[in-house]
């Protein structure tokens, strides 16, 4: 009974997402033992669908989210590229971790035949993020992800821009079916009430979120109070911290300050990976030189009229907080936000953490300065303010790196840093997020719920599978993937691993 | 600071706990970065001396738990090769995902320098189970995992065997100062108020746990309702159902009655995988057979006192429960408890299932009879039975595979349990566990509380290790496993897997 999802109600009723999560079920049950390949050659024609109808989407985003054409497109470009990075992922087949242990009649005791695989969980919630609407919406990574496990995918569309994500759910649909797949292998759904409620369905077997952490706990709750709990993996919130170390900000301070000013307004400073401190020796005066290069910045509306209240209300209490100075304030206002940047003492962080420390989304960084009299006082400051940190996407250190002292202090910095935060970038910034197989998106709490998987990247799919172990199956009883003589897939057989070929 | 634990308090206190606490998280920061090769060998030492000690440790388990020498030398020797079983894991190096994506300037964006690896989350708990004094306590999976992950373990002594377990500890600690590694390593604690202590704990990052439901519940909530949630790793309780078919019921009745009786009082049925119900054809009266394989049996004391009044109770109750036919009873004391067999129709079951398919810790089962008129018959009523089973961790299939239907009706069965149970038996026994690269130990819950991990194997590993990148990050500053020119161990450079050489 294929559902009807074509129209876009302000929220599916109970007995809607009752019907759509039963049709997942079918869908997951139809398509669970279907080869990866096939799963692979689905996500590609989904992947080429999407950068066919690019022009079209964009046109649709850029009305709803207030972003530029050219971020839109290149964002299209990541979102395609990531279906196929993970579909290439899915034909490799080592994400499906198959593993065959022959029988072995001389062991003590004498070892069956044993043959493990990662299969799909089942019917998957994904809540869509507002602040990229292609790369973490309707076809974004954690789709990709769910798709590549074998799971269909129940999308709570994001309020932020609705017609956008119908309009893609639609190319997604055709490109499906057109390649033989069942359309329904991802259902739209809106609401928040809905989204709860497909999250505490017993046919439902894992969610996904990125969003605030005030509703990640909520969801979380609810995947966690059910009678049988289900894994609830959130992005919700992160403070990517930076640590410019005394030599860099001698040698590298126009560049480091153009750097930052770039990075921490990109996409006006929507991104989860926006630098929002940055940990700057007080004696390079960094706050003038990143000044210099907000002023001529074009200030707009922000994704949505409540992030843009967020907003205007966040820097303001910022700028309120103990020590606070405020080096440059666009004026935002709800219905158009530019460049904020503030600096404070490390003294004054270190006395009451929490409030200088909390993610502020939207073209808004502090600075906080640290004394840098000597190597020795740098090193106890930025130790202090390591253990306060708060866990983040990302951490990020400015080093000369033909200095001796600052490389010292990189190496301590980025052993702390290792454990507060999920990527440690050297002389770079953090916004810029490569989908690629060394990638990881992810964090500690409140990075994420988990903090043992990430979002991005081919090893995302490990959230979406689970093990099973069979025990001297017949051939013909088994998965196909783990029948004898497949070679197209990687494998570990008796111990030993075997590429795909 | 060294913490003496070689005295045995009935319980630690919460000074002490936050002392070992503080112990463990400076044992995993100067051997977070040892290369695996270095734990893999402090792992082999202590395989080596509890192998060496196991006539010692045996004799003090004996007295503790009740069980018989023979099985306590068998649990001895699989808990030392499952030791090493991980230590060849951690050699081999793929369970870290050691992952290099090297710059790619010409992409569009450039591509930076990306490595990835999983990293020890840092000092864990391990709550030990009072079943396996070897297997599945101080020196068990839990622990070896954690190890192999570069992590401490923090040991919540089982109050059931505390004797052996501080001599288990003493026998390790002694190990790894001999072998040069840290001798706390591996810390013993005692009490439940001081397990909840330390999961709280900011420093511990992760838990495992194999026990009940409700104490599981419990710990749970601790992990989850922290301010920064950690994983947990529960294994709670599980039914193991066994589906004997037709055809294999009439061809086979004797070796399967035989088998059943042998498996379910195993250890006296204080197996996490013991068959606790076992769906029969009315027609085989499979009752009579069993039966008479259990007359002749033993009696004697469970593992403790608590569990054998729960095993006299829980049996009595299943006795008395509509339909159920008591075919054997021991006639059980707390003292002394025997074999228990009873039988009841699969439409007593449907009507009010959660009372007939909970777990019974001991030497008892269930048999569930179905009517075997026809096929169909028998498939719709496995297939009602199917949707009402609890998640196991196992599930196990009696077909005769010469038999046309018994075949048809395996292939339904096997793909049902899939999403029911981790591990599926073909004309076997679940109560053997191999230690093997393709075994999963898991299931949906209650049997764990998370159902994406094994407890056993290799991959078991993976619940302790939590992804980190580092980005155009100089050699020098890199974790050793990511820098360039390693071939030991299995990496995934620019997409291709190396398996180590």
């Amino acid at each position: 009974m294929p559902v009807d999802v074509s129209t876009a109600p302000a929220t599916s009723s109970t007995s809607t997402i009752d019907a759509l999560i039963g049709r997942g079920q079918e869908v997951y049950f139809s398509t669970r033992d279907a080869q990866p390949s096939m799963w692979a050659s689905w996500m590609t024609a989904v992947a080429d669908a999407l950068d066919a109808a690019a022009d079209h989407l964009v046109g649709i985003a850029e009305r709803e989210t207030h972003l530029t054409p050219a971020r839109l497109s290149g964002e299209v470009t990541r979102t395609s590229g990531q279906l196929r990075l993970l579909a290439a992922a899915a034909l490799d087949g080592s994400c499906y971790e198959l593993t065959i242990d022959h029988a072995d009649p001389e062991k003590t005791p004498p070892r069956p035949d044993l043959r493990r695989m990662l299969q799909g969980v089942g019917p998957v919630v994904v809540f869509a993020a507002s602040n990229f609407p292609f790369a973490f919406s309707v076809l974004g990574g954690d789709t990709a992800a769910a798709w590549a496990a074998g799971c269909p995918v129940l999308l709570k569309i994001h309020s932020g821009h609705p017609e956008l994500s119908w309009a893609t759910l639609q190319v997604a649909r055709t490109a499906l079916r057109a390649a033989g797949a069942p359309p329904d292998w991802i259902i739209g759904f809106t609401g928040q009430q809905a989204g709860r409620q497909a999250l505490a369905d017993p046919r439902v077997k894992a969610g996904a979120f990125t969003g605030s952490e005030h509703v990640g706990r909520q969801l979380l709750s609810v995947a966690q109070d059910r009678p049988d709990p289900i894994p609830f993996y959130g992005e919700l919130g992160s403070v990517n911290p930076v640590v410019v170390l005394p030599a860099a900000a001698r040698h590298q301070r126009e560049q480091i300050a153009g750097g930052l000013a770039a990075s921490f307004t990109l996409g006006r400073g929507q991104f989860c990976t926006k630098p929002g401190v940055v940990a700057v020796p007080a004696s390079a005066r960094l706050g003038d030189a990143v000044t210099a290069h907000l002023s001529g910045m074009d200030t707009g509306a922000l994704l949505t009229e409540s992030i843009g209240r967020a907003f205007v209300q966040g820097t303001a209490e910022l700028g309120q907080l103990p020590g606070v100075l405020v080096d440059h304030d666009a004026r935002s206002t709800v219905e158009s936000a530019g460049p904020w940047l503030g600096s404070v003492r490390l003294a004054d962080v270190i006395a009451a953490p929490d409030a200088y420390l909390a993610e502020r989304f939207g073209p808004a960084t502090l600075l906080i300065t640290y004394e840098d009299t000597d190597s020795t006082t740098v090193a106890t400051q930025l130790a202090s303010l390591s253990s306060i940190l708060p866990g983040s996407l990302t951490g990020t250190v400015h080093a000369d790196l033909d200095d001796e002292s600052d490389i010292a202090l990189a190496g301590t910095v980025v052993d702390r840093l290792r454990h507060r935060c999920g990527r440690i970038i050297m002389n770079s910034w953090p916004t810029g997020v490569a989908v690629a197989w060394a990638m990881h998106h992810g964090g500690p709490w409140p990075a994420t719920t988990g903090s043992l998987h990430t979002s991005v990247g081919p090893t995302s799919i490990r959230r979406f599978l689970t093990p099973v172990s069979f025990q001297d199956m017949p051939q013909g009883l088994l998965p196909p993937v783990l029948q004898d003589g497949r070679t197209d897939l990687t494998r570990r057989i008796d111990g030993r691993l075997v590429p795909a070929a």
